[in-house]
């Protein structure tokens, strides 16, 4: 029994309409789903990027499912992997989107991270993979 | 350019003993890095599990790097991917490390999660990458 992957990231942000318009731009598609006042799904390669309104969700489960509470206040953290030529067109890409570069990191190890915000005030990042050792 | 995978997750733990102590445990490993106070830091096969210290990750980065600042409160969630036969042996192991299912769930759709609490009150799920429409 060993854990090999992370399928679902959470964010929380309490206007899911302005994290929406930004994601939409963001990941450029559409939620995979949607649930008015509570969350919004978007959907990867392999894992699903949770956006959910913590006023909804830390509130016990009303329906036939007890789905577990949660829900965060404050800035949380999420990072995309990005090729070293990716994070270039990344920039341009911010640039058109008009989403302003918080920060542009060359790590001393090696590889390079660039961050923006969401509207929710979250911490969005996008790195190369060999920022911890992984292949690129 | 399109987002296609996460490489970094992150959660908040004020008491990051608590944290490590859980984790090096459920994921059974030692911490990929560590800073006293800040952050335990976990590798999986090719995402990070970022769980920081949210007191010290929301104050302005100090070092040479200015690393954006974030820390959330409250319980956040994250999701591992488990296979269904994986899914029993975790309830078997889960047992072995006397950690309460808080929740097991057989969606509608298809597939399964169970849900446990780390120290911090994070909800932390495992399910089976079907329930997202993921080879399994």
């Amino acid at each position: 029994m060993t854990v090999r992957a992370i399928l679902e990231t959470a964010l929380y942000a309490r206007d899911l309409a302005a994290a929406e318009a930004f994601y939409n731009r963001l990941l450029d598609r559409e939620p995979y789903a949607r649930a008015e006042g509570r969350h919004v799904f978007y959907k990867l390669d392999n894992q699903m990027l949770l956006i959910f309104n913590p006023e909804a969700t830390r509130k016990p489960s009303t329906g036939k499912l007890s789905v577990p509470a949660h829900g965060a206040i404050g800035e949380g953290h999420v990072c995309f992997a990005a090729s070293a030529s990716d994070l270039d067109a990344w920039r341009d890409r911010l640039a058109e989107l008009a989403i302003a570069i918080e920060a542009d990191i060359e790590w001393p190890g090696e590889g390079r991270s660039i961050y923006i915000r969401d509207p929710a005030g979250n911490s969005v990042e996008f790195a190369e993979p060999r920022i911890w050792g992984f292949a690129p």
